[in-house]
């Protein structure tokens, strides 16, 4: 299995403090050693780095960790390999264009069975994971030539979601740097932070950040992961076979 | 305008003596400082490095220029900016999926009124080049489902190229992992180096390789760039509207 952390805003902000705990599940605190990803959307871009290294000992990792990327959506991804080798092409997060964006996946669970039809997107590696994501993309894609409204998207999404999750477990999350959904059918956990912001400590390494010295009053900001990443704050956990919808920091509900 | 670099071997090769002086002309020898990117293929994943900052200030380059990557196709890009804004979606290399692989273009040159039908490729930024990325991937696409024999390919690519050109300049780079084709209008060089290996002295350092100590006698590796990298070695130009492909580091002909 793996790890997912997701975070969503809505003003540009680094996410070297999340990063950090996350980082010692590959390796130090945790067993996620098969590779590890980590994709920020800025504007309309996307910058992913990925590595087959554990994050623990990837250079790539030492980058991140010190290069402080200012993003409203960023998915990363800590690999403990079931399906698929342990090369770059197995690497999450996964990423593919639709309707003229980028958008990028990484999944944790185990999915058996999935039947891909001969769509536009098809997996360049092993990965049930990969698989998933071309064919939520291709199942998109057959619905709609250009991207819908939200509450569509989010509905047709969920419809295709609930299917795939009939095939194993699936916890995932998916963003066109615009939004971020985040899907569940066992594992996953988030925190809204927004003001008064408090302090918050590290599970993973004995660090405390103070938010209320690196925030301004305005700033939301949802991290998501599948374990929570601190031990003094109330995470949520999402609901088996949910859907959530994030946006600047919200969870968006219709 | 821009600069190119590839790279396409016969072993699993490093970048970084070509990469050293190319990222001089990124700010120090020359001034393509509006954003910078490679691509690595790693077996058929790609590891895609991209960076709105020059390639001479840029921390993603020193991890580059310090950490080597082995890999059989390699595509670099500096860029000087004509059409589009410096921002993450207009820098190259750009990536897309087609028939299950990896594809990574890049381009240098001034295109016009590119026509884009509503094909599976859409561009994400505003760059004449990933409209003629696009344009070349819808082409394929309409044309064959599956990936077609290298001959036949390579004509189709032609085609399309020679097309394309009528637009304006145009000199690409196009690579899925396994082979590289080259293209262009006016401005690309390359050299391929194989046994006996020679030193190579560099134009934009003052800095000399004797591939002899860091090579066997199997290796073959071609190296391609918008304008030679070496003073002391033969580069040969690729001719006007000349389609050339790069396998296991040789020229392959038809």
């Amino acid at each position: 299995m793996c790890q997912l952390l997701g975070m969503n805003c809505n003003l540009p902000t680094d996410i070297l403090f999340s990063f950090e705990g996350f980082r010692a599940r590959g390796g130090a605190t945790d067993e996620h050693t098969d590779g590890w990803g980590i994709g920020f959307f800025e504007g309309s871009g996307c910058r992913l780095f990925i590595d087959t290294k554990s994050s623990v000992n990837s250079p790539v990792a030492e980058l991140v960790q010190n290069y402080p990327i200012h993003s409203l959506n960023v998915i990363a991804h800590i690999r403990k390999a079931t399906q698929g080798k342990i090369e770059l092409q197995n690497t999450h997060p996964f990423l593919r264009e639709l309707w003229g964006k980028y958008w990028l996946f990484a999944h944790n669970g185990d999915l058996r069975n999935i039947s891909l039809d001969s769509g536009s997107y098809q997996p360049v590696g092993d990965t049930d994971s990969e698989r998933a994501f071309c064919l939520i993309l291709n199942a998109l894609r057959s619905q709609f030539d250009h991207e819908p409204p939200l509450k569509v998207l989010n509905a047709a999404l969920n419809d295709i979601s609930t299917s795939l999750g009939y095939n194993g477990t699936m916890n995932y999350l998916l963003s066109n740097g615009e939004f971020m959904f985040a899907y569940a059918t066992d594992h996953l956990n988030y925190i809204v932070r927004r003001a008064p912001f408090t302090p918050a400590h590290l599970i993973d390494q004995d660090v405390t950040v103070d938010f209320r010295e690196l925030t301004t009053p305005q700033d939301i900001v949802a991290v998501i992961a599948t374990q929570p990443l601190t031990d003094n704050e109330e995470w949520t956990a999402v609901k088996p076979n949910e859907l959530l919808l994030f946006q600047h920091g919200n969870v968006i509900s219709f």
